[in-house]
């Protein structure tokens, strides 16, 4: 049976630092710097953290927002070796739930329907690996945590650290190697 | 920890077998019973399969659903003494996330967002029961499949069948009683 990759969209596959950074200049014309969110949490980065957070449930903000650099190539190679689900805890935006939905049929439509899951907790997803940005979900998943580098997270220690997705990929191929061989 | 439960909506929380026959007599002028739709696959029971297939794609087919006898009062109930998830194969109709996501906040007011998941392919959904009228979902689920009776289903002779909920919140509390025994 080949094995699952839980794949999370915000800070993952989908630049939604970058959407965000966009939007908030767009509406309150204040220009954000990526430097300035390093190591907090999301929304409380921005010097008006409401208006930030107000931003999400704007039509458009999650059907929009760029592809994470190297990640429809890297979501490309490992389907063919592993069963690919990509987990986005959508629900707590239920105005993002057809956005990304569509999201994910502009950008992978390789992806069937059968392997989206749009949730609120990832405690009860249980695969073999699970790349996240969030502590809250990779400290309660089932299978392996991999840590995906983005702002919020740079001074987290715990987990398997991977900075892009040629690291991604490198650490996923390289673990189920090791495991073969053992 | 609390024990959890997975709870499909579609004839098991959300009556879509009246809600199905409903529509169809509406839009077609052909009023069904109940009776012929036993032991048949759900679509191909219509006269009409493609037809009545059409009509899951109807704005409000998922929102107006009438709510299965029993269910609320049961969820309430078993919310108490356990971790309660509602996993719904919405990504099939992806015009239904919206419809599925307002009938819980209408009907299932107690039910967080973090507990709700929409998904296609159950089989990487990790609780310790599943409640679900499907094959599909119930063969493959890593806890205790529940059976919960639909038209659909009747022939099945595999997996617990509950009929319904009382008979549900009855199998799934005694199965606990035993095990705390053990």
């Amino acid at each position: 049976m080949r094995k699952t990759i839980a794949i999370d969209m915000d800070n993952v596959i989908v630049d939604i630092e970058t959407n965000w950074i966009n939007f908030y200049e767009k509406e309150f014309g204040v220009k954000i710097n990526k430097k300035d969110l390093l190591g907090k949490p999301e929304d409380e980065a921005f010097p008006d953290a409401v208006a930030a957070r107000s931003l999400l449930y704007k039509p458009g903000f999650f059907r929009n927002a760029p592809v994470m650099p190297g990640a429809i190539e890297a979501l490309t190679e490992l389907a063919q070796d592993f069963e690919i689900y990509i987990v986005s805890a959508a629900m707590e935006f239920p105005n993002s739930l057809a956005e990304k939905y569509d999201w994910l049929a502009e950008h992978c439509p390789f992806i069937s329907w059968r392997n989206i899951i749009f949730c609120g907790d990832k405690s009860v997803i249980a695969t073999d690996f699970l790349i996240d940005d969030h502590l809250k979900n990779l400290d309660f998943c089932k299978g392996t945590p991999v840590l995906f580098t983005a702002g919020h997270n740079i001074n987290v220690t715990r987990h398997q650290r991977v900075n892009n997705w040629t690291e991604a990929v490198a650490f996923i191929k390289g673990s189920v190697a090791v495991e073969e061989l053992a």
